[in-house]
């Protein structure tokens, strides 16, 4: 599914979702993430709801349920359990975090069985790991049987933002999401492409995450940059 | 004289001069390159004057005559000899090529006589070498006595521009100043500063460089990317 310039990914919750899906197809978004833990109305059945819905669109979709410890809200794993069980015929790969422990062994079973992609992500809100460090996160997704290894450290300084987007150069076979959170990292929302990062996540009105450019803007300066 | 951002350099002739500095200094500009190889008149005198205008605009200075090989005129050594002799006292920075192998040794001696900087430069309009052949140049051009090491190569394919980045980043405690040419090089112009190349060519109104970004854009884009 993937291609030369980055997929452009929109997260979503519950809210006013046609409009936002309309929005998000005249702006040429890819794929919808649904942070299904920002949703006002949880009940499985709505969940569902939303997802077919996405699905009819025609986007990708990621299901992320973020877990409290990385950004997300407060819900017990059973409760995250159930809620990819209930979803994962409408999508097309499934968000968990490398620090899941308890849960992430069952989350790959769950998207193994149906064919569909696994993604492993990690968050540090404050710091950006060393080479090293990221270079084992990176090998302990891909031995957990990750598919796509996503990661969001902060930056402190240009020098955090170039040590992540050379180390995902290093590994750009291995499906790699890479970015650089905070205003100094904006340009790893850009430029990751160019280093292997497969997906640049973006917003319409509301962000998620510290340093997202906005989608028109967003569009703007990867058509610019990619040249030709 | 160099700081986080990237400095920002206006490759200049003799023509319309006033007018140029002027626009220069409006737009932010910090070093004037002379192109003394584009000057439509090239005695000496002429282009004392030149220099002593620029200086007295306070930008720093690079003077620059670029050989035939490397893009620019046809020009014997011994002339490029005596015009960097000529114009040493009002300039800060001398570049001069890595293949102008006949005078670089002479050339350096001019430069550290008088306490200036000699910038070490290295072109391929055709392709980006390896990643060792780059770290060679760069150990050549450092052991010959280069403060400054320039690079520029086409970039053919986004991985072009990934490795130059990434051996520029690997670098940039030598001064280097690093550019992927060509348009989906462009990133290279904006985003160099981050791993570590320290100066960004621009243009206003003519371009001497396929894939640099006119200055009132490129002030924009790193203004936007270097965050708060």
């Amino acid at each position: 599914m993937f291609k030369e310039t980055p997929m452009i990914a929109l997260p979503i919750t519950d809210k006013d979702l046609e409009n936002t899906l309309n929005n998000a197809k005249l702006n040429y978004i890819d794929i919808i993430e649904l942070r299904i833990d920002q949703f006002e109305n949880k009940e499985l059945n709505h969940i569902k709801e939303v997802a077919n819905k996405v699905k009819s669109y025609d986007f990708y979709t990621i299901a992320t349920v973020r877990s409290k410890l990385e950004g997300g809200s407060d819900m017990p794993d059973s409760e995250r359990l159930k809620i990819f069980n209930a979803v994962i015929d409408f999508v097309d790969i499934i968000d968990i975090e490398y620090t899941s422990t308890n849960i992430k062994e069952k989350v790959k079973e769950i998207a193994k069985n149906k064919g569909k992609l696994l993604l492993m992500s990690c968050h540090d809100f404050e710091k950006t790991p060393s080479e090293d460090e990221i270079q084992k996160l990176i090998d302990d997704c891909k031995a957990q049987g990750a598919d796509i290894v996503k990661y969001a450290f902060k930056a402190n300084s240009f020098e955090d933002v170039a040590r992540v987007m050379c180390i995902t150069n290093k590994n750009k076979d291995k499906n790699i999401v890479a970015i650089s959170m905070g205003e100094i990292g904006k340009i790893t929302r850009v430029a990751g492409f160019v280093f292997g990062s497969l997906i640049t996540y973006t917003y319409i009105g509301q962000s998620f995450a510290p340093g997202q450019i906005e989608v028109k803007k967003l569009n703007e300066l990867i058509e610019f940059f990619k040249g030709g």
